[in-house]
């Protein structure tokens, strides 16, 4: 993995700690909320992720040699180099579980520490779960198109340098089954897959020779690539003859692939073509620029493919290629905090937060989360954040707390949980959000709202403002 | 940075590897291309990053003992395995120097090595250069709209994970000249800059003491954030009494940032109640998602800006978020290989090749290079790649050639070039690029056209595989 150290970190940081430092404030407490404004893809959910690799980066977090020195040759005052020597994260960490269906404006991770170590980790924090979760949401985009066929993540070469490592990661949790990526598999423990490229059948004098020794020295694991040449007259035929050898083997050809052209009627003649000799078994994959749309388009037209490879789209997230998540200053030195903005829904939440979803009698969501102060026990209706005729009475509803305490003083208490887990864990909890929320095209908006009293305390906070 | 080890490439790879070692292939050579077909940002050109990466880690490119041991988990043969953990790149580059303006199909770099290596490698390559090429040509187009004014990296906490380490350092080829990354500004020689966010001056009862504090402890680099609470009633006017205060202390206030509002008519009334203060050397920095388009627009309302801080759009590359860049056997035990596709756009050339770009009688790029095979010399025309009824007479022009061999049976043998002179190189040549190739809509098409020799080379071996 990348050696994330102290300068892996926006310089404002820094700097900001400077003035916390010499003005003694570094003991002091701040409460920050990590939540996203908009969801990506113009999907109706997101998925989140990277809560471990942040937690696996807080371990050894800490400023080396040659951090300290770039910083002293910055000009940083030597007394708070000292301190930052020392630096290590001694804070608390709430947050929901990685694999949580999430919404717009709810925080879903809050970071109470002192205020140097809480802005450090801002940007580490920012740069591995906005990534993570737009990766594991465009993921889980593509896994409901394929309704149950296989997904293969294809997209080390086109991926934004060694972000490719955790776009592997993040496709897991949104639903992928397997990675081309070996090292994302040495590490995560993902299946890894892959047969062969075309410069394997161009490095033979004919695609036949070239099908013949794949298959003799990988037999339990040969997807042939038949687009080289040409699919239907060559590649296909080829993968036939071989497929046929090795079943007088007594060995199985796995499947073939389809890289170019209209993949829909290539896998429609070719699925005959090889039920035709007998190959059944034989299963087609497809790749070559897939996207959630492609996948969705290729069902449609009752396309039979058992296995899409999928690459750019997937490990940068485009169209979008960011989520617009933040990081914000909710509670410092005993007060509630807020920031302001000519936009209504850009001013933030102040206090310590605690948000709740709100489950049917099925236990399923109902389609309401309600971001709380961190203490209330009563929460009986809900409000629109800026709507003031806009509520629903949450009566008798049953809540579930959302933020759970991960982190004490710096030191984990969540166990552990593997990529396999959190991938199960995502899939359990998408069951429980109704269909109109998973639809493809204009999905319904999943309700994120505030409680009586945290609507109180940010307009009095507002009012205070407003008179000074 | 990343540990960039033999598994840090796709299975395919590996997989083909073993089929080649076990056919006793493995010190056969093979010639590779690496070329794009597409511009990103529906650009003119591209700026040509990443090289010094790939140099980097080919230099200490090995398996590790957790990576054979996985892959011995994975089922790849001993013998194989004892050959993986000996491999090192032995082999030879050419490549176009790294800051080049390079257009599509062009051949930008060339691997010649044994097959087994050649493979390996190509991963990363294409991870790397991909991503950094693509981020270069983003912040090059950024910087033409900037017209000289200064340009700031601000994207880590939204670039896709670790890939933001490296796209601070593109956006210094492509013309930026700081960022907010602290660790790529400590590796790669970036002037780092950074100074305060809105946590800052909430952290504060009051804005005025928070300005008055920062500005305290950071004499030299203070640009206050106005935007908190109201940019023209408190954050400008709070600013002014601060500049005044450093004024009488002999001190100078740096700047001012807006990241917020309608940065046009901000900038401008900023500027006015600054200069009406008498601070007219105080600077005024925007952020607040911008990118070329928005750059272009506050230069077009003559916005008094003279910093500007971007960040996802530089750093993902938004909207294009790769760059199609591929790698393409083209020769191979003594043979050129093709790879066939039904559009003819993408039948790839044939041959070991140089390419050689054709300059005016200034000495500036005429807009055209052309492809030919590598030990050419006589090119005295260039076709169309697909147009038979396009050509071009190169007669008397002067040629230059732009693959140079910068790495010998895996020795480098090209010094190494700083950040600073790949930058100072990229603005040299972007300079000898015609301002129509550079226009921000429609930009004229760069013509890249082939030899008389490699089209007829390539027409024969087309031919041939049609007859078979």
């Amino acid at each position: 993995m990348f050696d994330f150290t102290g300068t892996y970190t926006d310089q404002y940081q820094l700097a900001m700690g400077q003035v916390y430092f010499q003005k003694k404030q570094q003991d002091n407490k701040a409460t920050f909320d990590y939540f996203f404004r908009k969801l990506p893809f113009e999907g109706g959910y997101a998925v989140f992720a990277g809560l471990e690799t942040i937690l696996e980066v807080l371990k050894d977090f800490r400023f080396s040699e040659k951090d300290i020195d770039f910083l002293k040759n910055q000009g940083f005052g030597l007394d708070y180099l000292e301190y930052l020597k020392d630096f290590r994260f001694t804070g608390d960490i709430y947050s929901v579980p990685e694999g949580e269906i999430v919404f717009p404006t709810e925080p879903i991770v809050r970071i109470e520490a002192n205020i140097i170590e809480a802005q450090i980790i801002e940007t580490f924090l920012l740069n591995i779960l906005n990534f993570q979760t737009l990766i594991a949401t465009k993921a889980s985009r593509m896994m409901l198109q394929a309704k149950g066929r296989k997904l293969i993540d294809f997209g080390l070469r086109r991926a934004q340098g060694p972000g490719g490592y955790y776009a592997s990661r993040a496709a897991v949790i949104g639903g992928f089954e397997a990675t081309s990526n070996t090292r994302a598999g040495r590490d995560f423990d993902i299946p890894v897959s892959g047969t062969m490229a075309h410069s394997f059948i161009q490095s033979y004098d004919d695609e036949l020779t070239a099908f013949r020794d794949f298959a003799e020295i990988h037999p339990h694991n040969s997807v042939l690539l038949v687009d080289t040449y040409n699919t239907l007259k060559s590649g296909i035929p080829n993968a036939i003859i071989v497929g046929k050898e090795m079943e007088a083997r007594g060995q199985k050809l796995t499947g073939i692939r389809l890289d170019s052209g209209d993949l829909a009627y290539l896998a429609r003649v070719s699925r005959k073509m090889l039920d035709d000799a007998g190959l059944e078994y034989v299963k087609i994959a497809v790749s070559n620029q897939l996207d959630e749309h492609l996948i969705k388009s290729l069902f449609d037209q009752e396309a039979p493919i058992d296995i899409f490879g999928v690459g750019t789209s997937l490990v940068t997230g485009n169209p979008d290629a960011a989520l617009d998540g933040v990081y914000k200053l909710a509670f410092f030195d005993g007060k509630p905090r807020i920031k302001l903005s000519e936009t209504i829904q850009k001013v933030t939440l102040p206090h310590k937060k605690q948000v709740y979803r709100i489950f049917d009698e099925e236990g399923n969501f109902s389609g309401a989360d309600v971001i709380t102060l961190v203490d209330e026990t009563e929460i009986s209706t809900m409000h629109h954040p800026f709507d003031p005729l806009k509520f629903l009475s949450l009566e008798g509803r049953t809540k579930e707390p959302m933020l759970k305490k991960i982190m004490e003083n710096g030191k984990r208490i969540f166990e552990e949980r593997s990529l396999e887990e959190i991938s199960t864990y995502a899939k359990e909890r998408l069951q429980k959000l109704a269909p109109e929320y998973k639809r493809f095209f204009n999905p319904h908006i999943y309700k994120v709202g505030i409680s009586e009293t945290l609507r109180n305390e940010r307009d009095k906070i507002l009012q205070e403002h407003k008179m000074n």
